[in-house]
């Protein structure tokens, strides 16, 4: 069972997934398990021959073998707890004036990254980051064709403290039947700023960082990588297009070579300057109706996690940033990739 | 020197504080230093008899005793590593459309909250705990003469996890020439329930938990402690008055000792009933300008750390909760108190 509430001080969505969970008495003994939850290879149901150990694949990029079985590049699966399901009502309901949920329809999805437990993504060749990127895009439009979801979020955890439960490189995706605020906020101040000067605030900034030069981290004919002006952690990274595009779902086929060049030097930079740390990846697109718009660019997001959000940041949403982006940007250009 | 720099996307702002930073460089040793650096007792710089150990002290509750000596309750003093500073300027400037920064003025206070080094607030006498709450609205209102100052945010961190370096309980507080977009959405989303309602949207759905009894922890005359209906995280509790009020500066002399003693409950119940979690602790109110509205209420938000915070939480806003606040409340209800 999963459940949606929204919280009518914010009017965002809570995503209740109580089969997720511990009961509130197991919470005492949790901080012990976490590390030795990790299974170890042999026994990971992403690797390659454990494909029985998961519900039967979505989608899989292979080479003529039958599904469920190995021969596989990338492989797509249900998420075992799922956060929303297909299944549920999206109708909405209110219990009272401050009391408002809906069923937690959606759609939840592990994308694996490579049949290759202990290799990560800045390891990969640069043509399986390409099969990666082109799966998670084939799964965005073959969601979308689902009307009831608005957004679909992309995203990956890597590390403990970004919040992994499985060290076997993956990907996961969230389709959701309602819009989150913060995309929302991100969408109006953008169409305010279109109103005003008639661009797209996101190819400015773009513009304004070559120009500047000082934030820039790596860049090819296609994308560049940013260390933003107001980057709310140490060592963030935006990855973004050259060339307009609010919509990750049409993203040209030509486009995904030069993305995972680029996604992959970022990544290697980030594992050998700062000695592989945990970091969180994002992938910001336009939701429902907002596809063809001019006034957003979809974006990647790289949050590295070498510092704790403590009570300010929770309660404020600012963050406090000990590390300027320019000193960022230099070091990682300096760093290796190999 | 501290800075601000607006996140144009999101209109927010990002404090900018490289004196608390480590060099890119030795973000690689960062991991293994953190517990190491929790000083341990006698060298604690918030233990009575070293007060020549931190900046003079801003403020403390003595019993007659000359400043910066011992014979204090509570102690006011200077972050160390302010993330803002009083003497920076608060004049906007823009180095192009998308670059904009300002002084990053304000100030950053830290509130020892007793003399003892290892009693936690939730073993606190109850009165060191209204001492404690009554330092912090003293301090709330000696700043908000101050009128660079829009915000004050005052919040705890209690545990590693929740981004304490230093083991000896105490809260921190500060001041911002800028109002939060979180804040901002708050009073947008509450103003609009006003024009809607004619009621505050706080206090309505007060009155719904009150009435529905499910969420409620615990309670007082003057005070309800609950786990809301769409808490973002397992065992969220939130602490309201029971009569409008939107700023803790206004909070009567009166309704201090009732505050200490839920507050004190439901620290105990967290502490007996989930072995002493992390948690935030991060207390709401208006903005400058909005302290006499009909239609905010302040109010304390504790954020138990028992999850992690992961890709998706970071880049959609949204959160996943794998507790219902019925189980947690419930389950709180029944925990010890001491």
């Amino acid at each position: 069972m999963s459940l949606l509430r929204q919280d009518v001080t914010t009017n965002d969505w809570v995503i209740f997934a109580p089969e997720r969970a511990r009961r509130p008495h197991e919470w005492k003994q949790a901080a012990e398990e976490s590390e030795a939850s990790l299974p170890s290879e042999g026994k990971c149901p992403f690797c390659q021959g454990n494909e029985q150990m998961t519900s039967p694949e979505i989608y899989a990029l292979r080479g003529g073998t039958a599904p469920n079985t190995p021969g596989w590049r990338v492989r797509v699966i249900p998420n075992k707890f799922p956060a929303l399901r297909i299944e549920e009502e999206t109708r909405r309901q209110e219990e009272g004036p401050t009391f408002r949920h809906m069923g937690g329809c959606g759609a939840h999805e592990v994308i694996v990254e490579s049949p290759d437990h202990d290799l990560f993504l800045a390891q990969q060749p640069v043509e399986q980051v390409e099969f990666l990127l082109r799966a998670l895009q084939l799964r965005f439009n073959d969601l979308m064709r689902d009307s009831r979801f608005q957004t679909i979020v992309i995203f990956k955890n890597h590390g403990e403290q970004a919040g992994t439960s499985l060290r076997h490189p993956h990907c996961q995706l969230i389709a959701m039947p309602v819009v989150p605020q913060l995309l929302r906020l991100k969408h109006h101040v953008a169409t305010d700023f279109f109103d005003q000067t008639g661009s797209c605030l996101y190819c400015v900034l773009l513009h304004e960082e070559l120009l500047a030069r000082e934030r820039v981290v790596a860049e090819n004919d296609h994308y560049a990588a940013i260390s933003p002006y107001a980057s709310h952690v140490p060592f963030e990274i935006w990855i973004l297009p050259k060339r307009h595009n609010s919509s990750f779902g049409r993203v040209e086929a030509s486009l995904f070579r030069p993305l995972a060049e680029l996604l992959k030097t970022v990544l290697q930079k980030l594992f050998c300057g700062l000695d592989n740390p945990a970091f969180n990846l994002i992938l910001n697109t336009a939701p429902r109706g907002d596809e063809g718009k001019q006034y957003f660019l979809w974006h990647i997001q790289i949050l590295p996690r070498l510092t704790t959000q403590a009570g300010f940041e929770m309660g404020s949403g600012m963050s406090i940033n000990t590390t300027l982006p320019e000193d960022a940007a230099e070091y990682l250009r300096q760093a290796e990739s190999f």
